[in-house]
């Protein structure tokens, strides 16, 4: 009945202001350590107040937004939110760059950087258009900003994935439901709220683990790069499938032992939390049993094999060709952080041959599981998708037949198959479209190679970070012209948000009552 | 009911022995060139006996095929016949090689080469092994088989496409059928060959028409090297959107009034076929009004349009940067070629920058129309995937509204829909995991990069015909290595027969009774 009558987006802004008014709290920690450390508060005392005023203000636009709710104001709440989330996020890289002395030379400065590297945070993308990365051109105060507004953005995807999506059966995002065998998590626990403390708690449980694990490899001097700092600050960004780093080299700044122990933090950010939840319970066998879970652990372990053989055989990078330990280290590193679209990289693979970037370039669009923070098509759909296209191959020779697709126990609706379809044709000709855009338009510094353009378009709409070679992990995004900024900060926001909840946006029927 | 016995494959290979017998036909049009000049008949001593002993050979395994023959012994008969005829279709290469001392320095004397050259030819692909393409090392009579194998390909895809895959419903192909406004051709002349040779006139005539053209031109003086020869060569390419050339430089080795003439027979070589009936009516309104004629016009306009632009401001290629005439028209050309599925080349657009060899990289996705000779997707499937994906975002706001989706006054099946997009995904699916494994297989002879690895795997499935680069127009795929010709030769196949009538064959589910 509802979606009949004229959408109420005033509900929707409404619960939006409540959103980004609470981003004062977390803001609280930045301005911490520019206490602590005596720099970089000019930023947070700008932005706190702002984020105060602006979610108040929106949040009077109506008095019982949740009862006004529907599926169209639920599409509008959560684009609008991850939208002006980073808007207000990236208030601080501005005023630290117009209002300190070490700040000004910072590339983010300038609006549409700012709006790019707040975006790239909040989707948990980590594509960055910081020119220099280092504590003496921004506050470590900032740079926490940056690293934490993954971490946040995390939160609320895990939110999104779980408990909203699902509701709004977007492009077969009720998998997300349907594919967590037994219970799903929204029966066990019913309402979005508690749903959402089970889900953050696991959530700061993991990252909390890491921080620590991260801490004491430090302390035992197995890692003297691994400051408190940079443990928090790489906590901050695990999690979330987000690939930040304060270090300009990310994970290639610490030693062996650390980037071995990253790997299962990715791994673990990148697959289905419902499953943590039948871990916790002691319910094993749901969770080896779960079609996606071996899916992601397969593909993982598969790719990560023919890289190490490429890393090792060569012609590729001197330095790997016939080192064992390296070459597997950063195969499985870096098909880990691609596949679940972290982004860290453990060495600049750039340096390698044609024919391992290649298979990373094609693993960007494999993405984690469902329920997770991964972004890109997810692991899901792409099982769904080889079951039913075999079921199309049976079915032509046997057009009588009828023969539901299964997953586990479970037969997919036909609906849902359609939905996967869809989702999987239109994120593939976005993302041609746009290749072709940011190709067409060039780069202001560099001949952009075919090659590394498309890397940035499926890194950025896969939420996965860095690209290949002049968009590459130790290099950045800003030599893009304006224009391919801003379409790439629209890939990123429609990326995370699973395409179809901002795309309908752009439809006439939404707004026609 | 016949789907549920074993499958009959006797008649299958009956049935694709007919066709073989044939081939010893058309192969007295080169005999006749080799004893004209005196030069190249040993290829054909060997193979028209060949030819008549295996097709009589196969043809005697069943004794009424007709009447055995089902939708899976239709799907066997497809495959095989397009893998037999290339099989024979090869041997002439391998004769010449072997036989004549002028060709014993040709690549194709290898069998890989000269099947992968056979299977080009007869799906109307292009892409060449040939190392040296010229009348020194190859005679006139075997590289006029060369051309000749296209156009005999194309008349076997016209008859499939519009009078057999209908009739299999494989993978959407049902649309070239119901896209045909007003009564489609196999209503109107009820059996198939009766279509067939309907289709054989029109195809016929269209080449001839073509073949006069270009000798006029050189009977004028405007194209001096368009030698009868030569007319008649680029004739048998055109209509069946195969793209060989005898000629190494392609249609560059011709005035520009030869480019200019050849464009509009590309474009109707990749129209459905039904159109030119409506037309030979008079029903003028019917073809006006046919959505995919029009969208494919328009993809071609607005694809023209952009590389002209690109072409013209730079930076590219010097010699076109700011000449309005040569740039329209490479513009023109290429686009046409490579939407089309043909695969001439009016210049080495290698040359060209890499925004514009981008544009022309994705345009090998879009296909001709149904029911034409042109390969790939098909313009009919993205008109159906885009009304579709519009009508996905409707329903995601409208979860109760039940809305067709149409073309012209067809509401199309939602089992068509679904098949389009099974097939749309299989085939970039395919495209996909065959790019990786052709760039981790590497080159012999070149560093390949992966843009010129992509290009050579879009055109070789896409039956388009050269790539970029080290596959260019102006080069070949002689130095990838035997697996990866032979992934080549799979993916032509696959390509060439929409895919599905050849991997049904190799599911469990085909052979069992
Ligand atoms: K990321
Ligand atoms: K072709």
């Amino acid at each position: 009945m509802n979606s009949r009558i004229r959408v109420d987006w005033r509900a929707s802004v409404s619960l939006t202001g409540s959103v980004v008014k609470w981003l004062a709290v977390p803001m609280l920690f930045p301005v911490a350590l520019a206490l602590y450390y005596g720099r970089g508060i000019e930023a947070f005392l700008v932005t706190v107040p702002l984020a105060l005023v602006v979610g108040y203000s929106l949040e009077r636009l109506h008095d019982d937004p949740g009862e006004a709710l529907g599926a169209r104001e639920g599409f509008l709440m959560v684009a609008l939110t991850w939208l002006l989330v980073s808007l207000v996020g990236a208030v601080p890289y501005l005023a630290e760059g117009w209002l300190t002395a070490y700040g000004s030379a910072s590339t983010l400065k300038w609006p549409v950087d700012a709006l790019f590297e707040s975006m790239s945070g909040f989707t948990t993308t980590g594509s960055t258009v910081m020119g220099t990365i280092s504590f003496e051109s921004h506050s470590r105060a900032l740079l926490m900003w940056r690293q934490l507004s993954q971490w946040l953005g995390g939160m609320g995807i895990v939110v999104l994935a779980i408990a909203i999506l699902p509701e709004l059966s977007v492009g077969g995002a009720q998998l997300m439901d349907a594919e967590a065998p037994g219970p799903g998590i929204e029966k066990l626990t019913p309402r979005i709220a508690e749903t959402a403390r089970t889900l953050w708690g696991l959530y700061l449980g993991l990252t909390a683990l890491e921080i620590l694990g991260l801490y004491l490899f430090h302390r035992l001097g197995m890692a003297p790069e691994m400051t408190p700092y940079n443990a928090v600050a790489h906590g901050f960004t695990t999690m979330p499938t987000g690939g930040f780093s304060p270090e300009a080299m990310s994970i290639e700044a610490f030693s062996a032992v650390v980037q071995w122990f990253v790997v299962p933090f990715m791994i673990a950010a990148g697959t289905n939390f419902a499953l943590f939840w039948h871990c916790w319970n002691r319910d094993l066998r749901t969770v080896v049993g779960d079609v996606e879970f071996g899916s992601y652990l397969g593909i993982i372990g598969v790719l990560s094999a023919l890289v190490a053989g490429l890393l090792f055989t060569g012609p590729g990078h001197d330095a790997l060709v016939g080192a064992l330990e390296p070459s597997v280290r950063h195969a499985v590193f870096q098909v880990v952080s691609i596949v679940t679209t972290t982004g860290y990289a453990s060495m600049d693979f750039t340096l390698w041959g044609e024919n391992a970037k290649y298979v990373l370039l094609f693993a960007m669009f494999v993405g984690g599981s469902a329920g997770s923070t991964g972004g890109s098509i997810k692991v899901i759909r792409w099982v769904v998708i080889v079951k039913s296209l075999s079921r199309e191959l049976f079915t032509t020779i046997h057009p009588e037949a009828v023969q539901p697709v299964r997953l586990g126990d479970t037969a997919i609706d036909e609906g849902t198959i359609r939905g996967v379809y869809a989702f999987t044709l239109l994120y593939l000709v976005i993302f041609g479209v746009a290749a072709v855009i940011v190709v067409v338009v060039g780069h202001t510094e560099v001949s952009l190679s075919a090659f590394e353009a498309t890397s940035a378009v499926a890194a950025t709409l896969g939420n996965v970070g860095p690209g290949v070679g002049a968009v590459g992990p130790m290099a950045n995004f800003e030599g893009f012209p304006v224009v391919s900024k801003l379409l790439m900060v629209f890939l990123m926001w429609i990326g995370r948000l699973e395409v179809f909840p901002v795309l309908v946006l752009l439809t006439r029927a939404y707004w026609r009552s």
